[in-house]
């Protein structure tokens, strides 16, 4: 079985932390008033130069005889998932979720319980899991994908997305960012094509990118795991082995690969997403970069260049330097969730 | 380097006989008056059983109240390229290019002329390149496609597709069917998304696709050549080795990977179709699944059981055992180009 590669390997402490316990705060969202987002598409952003370069920007590309015009069917624009629409912090939710999910699989295939790594992760004997390393992650990541046909897969997914975070009391399900909803809407409203292309699996975001952010099964592009097809039942099933890590230069072969244009706008958040950033730089269409910098240690978390989620560090400076737009959560968004 | 599958051994035979001679014979297709192009949808379509199924299946699925209804977003419908959308004979269109493109990927790359089977090639002669089987196929193949730069390689397609077929003294670009363009726009009027699922390879197919059928680059599912990140130029490239198979299991794969809902509709008109067309029957939703069955010596080609091209054998039982819609082009189709 080939791994999946985690971003940094101490990460694993994180996801100890995590199963221990959480800082418990609830944050108080402002309403907005129903008349105002009918006159501004972006009512959750700060009056603020970020918006005004969003606004400025598809203003330009979508006006016929600007010399910035972009004809519809060129209106690519993809968006990395995690901590770009959706909260990724104390760790990668759907790594929360396949940690959780090893309960059925353990019911499923108790044999599992031969590995040590894995009795351990059943014994909730975590410092013994941990040591196994990125190994034990990546086996716990494929297994609770693949122990059961996609249709459970799904159910089960749907199911854990109510769990409330410990941070937010919230549904992990509902920590999508309102700004972020916003701007796929108003991209869509300007004939823009909203794409995923994240290092989270495709299998596991389908279960709720179409009711958190309009965005069809279709047009989301993650991490894949190999499949077979089934001469018996006519299915496919995925097996756990991995077929294409969407992360780093993951990124721009999976918009070559199944997109098959590139984008005119990219969002990212993290180092995962430079790749995909510069690759959207060298369109010969007028494009925009953009980069979350999450600042926020109040309504959501603060961290960039240390982070072991979600770091970010050679992209922030290559934003900088090349004048990509910086979207300082704390300075920017209005509203959060 | 990993090969790419050709449907058929004796496929490498009639590579050769097109390289030689083709019969040549215009047919004389008529014109259809535009004023019934308003009220019909299907108009080069004759008025047989066929054309009723297809248009019962598409009322039944979007009338809203009707018990077979079907919302938008569930409404994939996907399609075969060669042999199902346009003409597939004497050899695989894509084929008929790789070998064209033989004398620049020489010109770029003279050191290749030391390997017996592309000196051969490159002579001429033919006999002693066939003798080197599947494998010279598929490195002809791989090197055609990546020996330049991916802009490179579609101005050299779309240059190609000017070529004049023998048979028809018509474009291959041209030798699209005229049925199938009318069934895609009738589906897509109809709120279908309408997907090529195709053996060919996407980077080959996107050249046409958009102004042949109708469907963009993100809606072509094809073979797949591995590709990688420049950090350099921050350019994806494509390498000769293969990354996805898309025929036969394939191609549910392929739906599965990269639309990630079943469909509701399936065309194909070979073996290779099979595996799709099992699949879709499969969906919970009502689906229907046809197959173009080759029956027009005349006008196009007839051929189907013992073909070295698009073969139809199993598929064909199947879908007379399951009640599948064989489409016969000679019956059903009132005007084929």
């Amino acid at each position: 079985m080939k791994t999946i590669k985690m971003k940094k390997n101490s990460f694993f402490f994180l996801v100890l932390l995590a199963m221990t316990s959480f800082i418990s705060c609830n944050t108080q969202e402002k309403k907005l008033p129903e008349e105002a987002v009918k006159t501004d598409p972006l009512l959750s952003w700060n009056e603020t130069a970020t918006k005004k370069a969003i606004i400025d920007f598809v203003t330009a590309v979508t006006t016929e005889g600007s010399a910035q015009f972009i004809p519809e069917e060129e209106r690519i624009a993809t968006f990395d998932n995690d901590g770009t629409l959706w909260c990724e912090q104390p760790l990668y939710f759907e790594v929360a979720y396949s940690l959780s999910a090893m309960k059925d699989v353990f019911a499923a295939k108790p044999e599992l319980l031969k590995k040590p790594e894995l009795k351990a992760l059943a014994d909730k004997d975590m410092k013994t899991f941990m040591a196994s390393g990125e190994k034990g992650i990546a086996e716990v990541f494929a297994l609770s994908h693949t122990v059961v046909g996609v249709d459970d897969f799904n159910k089960s997914v749907q199911a854990w997305l109510q769990t409330k975070h410990e941070k937010f009391g919230k549904p992990y399900g509902d920590l999508t960012y309102k700004p972020m909803v916003e701007l796929l809407k108003y991209l869509r409203d300007n004939h823009f094509k909203t794409y995923i292309v994240s290092g989270g699996s495709s299998m596991f975001m389908r279960n709720f990118t179409e009711k958190a952010y309009g965005i069809p099964p279709e047009q989301v592009i993650g991490t894949m795991l190999k499949a077979e097809f089934k001469p018996d039942t006519y299915q496919v099933v995925f097996t756990p082995e991995l077929f294409h890590n969407d992360d780093h230069g993951g990124k721009p072969i999976g918009i070559a690969q199944f997109i098959g244009r590139k984008p005119v706008l990219a969002f990212g958040n993290s180092d995962g997403d430079l790749e995909m950033l510069q690759y959207t730089a060298t369109n010969t269409r007028p494009n925009l970069c953009l980069l979350l910098h999450h600042t926020d240690a109040e309504r959501e978390y603060a961290y960039d260049r240390e982070s072991h989620i979600g770091q970010l560090n050679k992209a922030l400076d290559e934003a900088i330097a090349k004048g990509w737009i910086v979207t300082d959560m704390a300075k920017d968004w209005k509203i959060v969730f």
